[in-house]
């Protein structure tokens, strides 16, 4: 179901019910852009800690314009799911001028790679639904209250010949036409609209809506201004004439909120944003995709600014989303690795909905779309949200009936079997570490057969192939124009490099280092340019959620898990989550 | 006529003869936002330098979505001027992958204020055309050079058993897979299309790509790689069997060029900024409004990157528009000043359509949209290009009026009297210095009867008039939460200013200084960070027109310029561009 102002309260009514009863929640988001590039661009020897910082500089300023929220909830009766899928879109504010205007980064091929997807992005700009997150909703309250002071305006304050403030000399024309205007406005009487419009509206600049305020009113104080609303280059004013002038206090239109049309509720700006609220706070599973960037855009553009800390960053996603799963996590680790040969979300789903996979029915609730195999909507948040909870349902029966003899099909969020799956969120292109471990500390893996090259700008790559030869096959990550990283893939071999390769042996201009280090010589010049710095710290945001500690060993138990003592011969390890590639 | 991919080549085939034949060329651009605020929000107190200062860092990450270009012909024999209006629709290029994948930033309002006139940024997204500025041009063809030596891949040197580069273990079961539908798709034979395809395709990861070429070819030899199509998260990768093993070389897709599917010829790529050549080539004047911004992003986006120094910019405009007018100069100068209250571009039609002002006839030519008086199209560049192209011609005829007795339409691209308007751009908010002059020295108004002032946070708009009660009534201008700049309506007062508020005459917590003492103090700070930073700068960058020195004091002369000999009657003084209020 496409959310979007039109119907988004009455669908926001209804969500506290559906949450509750839901079983897993599943969630995806579209973006305008993925990366910026640069000193960004992700590298296949990322650390968590280096990925995340580049996702904080190099991906938070695009933006969530469509966020799929696919709710399953587990009909144990019929043994079936039934399937409430929201298709969301989501667009900044535009009509609160200067209290909020957001400017956002994105990338030319996103946006055309949504659009091939037949995204519609005039309906996203006209009817997107606005949202705040926390700190912005603090900044705009603090702009409403500063309103009056900062407005520019010339001084009302009498001088001793009781003039008010001057007319600029390139505005008298216009406020004696305005001033004849209104004359004749007050001159008309009787019932013809035509002759005595009841309101008389006219285009200006903001200036000259404060002038024509201070001036004209001070000549017809039973002028009433309506309003006045800012359009493109200045303002249309609506004024009209005052029953009486006792009402004038009553009817008149504070002069404060010129050339502003309404004074805005502080309450109506959270919009979507409420809707996250409410996912977070439910306590749900809640599944992605390789959705590292889905929950850093929606903690940053819905939640709370995003920290500097990784270690705050695990922390603050384990507060929002305490049972988080990635299923990119689950396909590419084992038993499912050596049967999924594709772990992109499409040929993930199709190679689930095969033997020896087996699927939990899924109905549709009334009045929602029913995609069944509709790979047309592909990349459509709805839908992809809807086909991650799906291929959740299949990964976890199959683990039902590896381990269980005769296995009925449970509810996803009743398996205990996907616990250790819980907190890991997976990470692109890093063979040796595939995923952040939000629960506890990251996976270190030993990269002794890893190495930081030096070289001169003219060599190319089969330079470096030549140089590490003896050694055997090699990968070449480039860091730049003459450097690289070096990875064996005959791991047993390292020990031999450094030794082979020193001042002695190695070409002119070129070094190698061990990866252990090149990252200590990394983090001394980053410690001492830290020192250097003045370093300004806001103090610890408080988080609006549950305190999870992030160095906890104790992973997060879902809220109505079955115990393990039923079936002995059920061996956790023997599907641990793991990155050896044996 | 909107123009979009599909039918550029033909208008851009016909665009030389039209600006050939052209009296003059008006333009406008629409963009996806303004200013990012801040820093570099607009002051009524800015120095042309200063509001350059804030374009450059202020608006240049935004993007002109739709270029309007308005060409009128002048019929001398008819006394009418034709008109040919494009609407162009451009949009970076999205299909270049990492040779240039283009980050813009936009606004919300912006988008919205388009989109509620009608903007389809759907067809822009889809449709629009692309282009490079110079630089751009450059580096793309640096990557094209670079690719080779760039590409992430594993060895293949062979090593001492002949092995190609390994497959990693988590690849063997994918490699393994591609083998056997290989093994297939060579194995089937005959004229059943669905039993013996022409072709087969499958999806993997752009690494699994690197393995299929390097291991399975190997098998293979007779597999020919006719394209790898990049797509989310992967390529599609389509093979085909050699007709013979002698064919393999020509009609072998390099391997180079995977996964990007076509190589690119780097004269595809300018696009649209050919039409912006052949206008800065033609050496047509060329006429806008309120076009400081217009100018600034034609410039950097189409041409060359923005300089960062103000004398630079001027120089750099002269040289690509060496005849440029805008007509919000004109409109708010005497004599025209006095005429016309409103010099926003919708209403100064407006009141340019009635006496005392003259239009000249303006026939649209064949399949070309006539507008008349189609208020609708408001905002859409190429009716607003048109509408400043009819304002010009009425604002000359007017002089043309004032100034020859019986005065028959002219062309206004042979008027003198529009001479003095050449070169000056509009400087909104500012009104002692209401335009910025690109062939000379700019204006400098004497700032005697402004002050900087600061104050306690605690202080509002009425304790700065109350300070300044004495003096008259004011003007005041927030720079921070504790200072404002403080502009006197009584100048004459100015003297006594500073004697009056002195450290025991002014409230605890403030102080009042000259506005020429501020500008002096700011650029000592300026002045002494700038030595004590290392300060790289590239050499000046060749300009790639005629050259032109912004401080000849000779304004440039049309090309087809009437003499002033024939009418000693002429006073160019009585309309001299000037800022003086009286």
């Amino acid at each position: 179901m496409d959310v979007t102002k039109s119907n988004f309260r009455s669908v926001l009514e209804g969500i506290d019910d559906e949450l509750e009863k839901a079983s897993f929640i599943a969630i995806d988001t579209e973006f305008t852009g993925l990366n910026d590039g640069g000193s960004n661009k992700l590298s296949s020897l990322d650390t968590p800690a280096e990925r995340y910082k580049k996702v904080l500089n190099g991906s938070s300023e695009f933006l969530v314009v469509q966020f799929g929220l696919s709710i399953f909830t587990f009909e144990k009766k019929v043994s079936k799911y039934v399937n409430k899928t929201y298709n969301f879109y989501v667009f900044p504010h535009t009509s609160m001028g200067g209290l909020c205007d957001k400017k956002f980064m994105s990338q030319a091929s996103s946006l055309s790679f949504l659009a091939t997807q037949g995204f519609d992005f005039n309906k996203l700009i006209k009817e997107g639904i606005p949202y705040l997150n926390l700190l912005e909703e603090e900044k705009v309250k603090l702009k409403l209250e500063k309103r009056n002071k900062f407005s520019n305006v010339d001084s009302k304050v009498p001088c001793h010949n009781n003039e008010i403030s001057e007319i600029p000399p390139d505005q008298k024309g216009y406020v004696d036409h305005i001033v004849s205007k209104v004359t004749t406005f007050f001159e008309s009487n009787g019932n013809d609209e035509e002759k005595s419009p009841a309101i008389l509206e006219f285009q200006c600049s903001s200036l000259q809506s404060e002038l024509i305020f201070s001036h004209v009113r001070t000549r017809y104080p039973n002028l009433l201004f309506v309003s006045a609303k800012k359009t493109c280059g200045g303002c249309t004013v609506t004024v009209k004439k005052a029953a009486s002038s006792c009402n004038l206090e009553k009817e008149s239109v504070d002069k404060k909120s010129l050339p502003a049309a309404e004074k805005p509720r502080i309450e109506d700006y959270m919009g979507f944003s409420e809707v996250v609220r409410k996912i977070t706070n439910s306590g749900k599973l809640v599944v992605g995709h390789n959705m590292l960037l889905d929950l850093c855009h929606i903690l940053g553009q819905f939640c709370e600014p995003l920290p500097e800390d990784y270690e705050e960053f695990k922390a603050m996603t384990n507060t929002f989303f305490p049972r988080v799963i990635d299923t990119k996590v689950m396909a590419t680790t084992k038993p499912f690795r050596d049967l999924l040969p594709n772990s992109a979300l499409g040929p993930l789903l199709k190679a689930l909905l095969k033997a020896p996979f087996r699927n939990t029915e899924i109905v549709t609730a009334k009045d929602f779309p029913s995609y069944k195999d509709d790979s047309l909507k592909e990349h459509e948040a709805g839908y992809d949200a809807f086909v991650t909870g799906r291929c959740l349902i299949a990964l976890t029966n199959y683990l039902g009936k590896l381990f269980y003899a005769s296995h009925k099909a449970a509810a996803v969020h009743e398996s205990s079997l996907i616990a250790p799956f819980y907190q890991k969120i997976y990470m692109m292109m890093v063979t040796d570490i595939p995923y952040m471990t939000l629960s506890g500390p990251d996976l270190e893996p030993s990269r002794e057969h890893i190495f930081y090259v030096t070289f001169p700008k003219s060599w190319k790559l089969h330079d470096i192939f030549h140089l590490f030869s003896v050694h055997g096959t090699v990968r070449v990550d480039w860091t730049g124009d003459t450097s690289a990283f070096v990875t064996l893939h005959r791991k047993e071999n390292c020990h031999f490099v450094l030794s082979a390769m020193n001042e002695s042996t190695l070409p002119v201009g070129c070094s190698v280092i061990s990866y252990e280090t090149y990252v200590n010589s990394k983090h001394k010049n980053v410690a001492s340019s830290q020192a250097a710095e003045v370093q300004e710290q806001e103090p610890p945001r408080k988080r609006s959620g549950p305190v999870m500690h992030s160095n906890s060993s104790a992973l997060p138990s879902p809220k109505k898990s079955r115990r393990d003592s039923e079936n002995p011969k059920l061996n956790k390890t023997q599907f641990a989550v793991s990155a050896d590639w044996d």
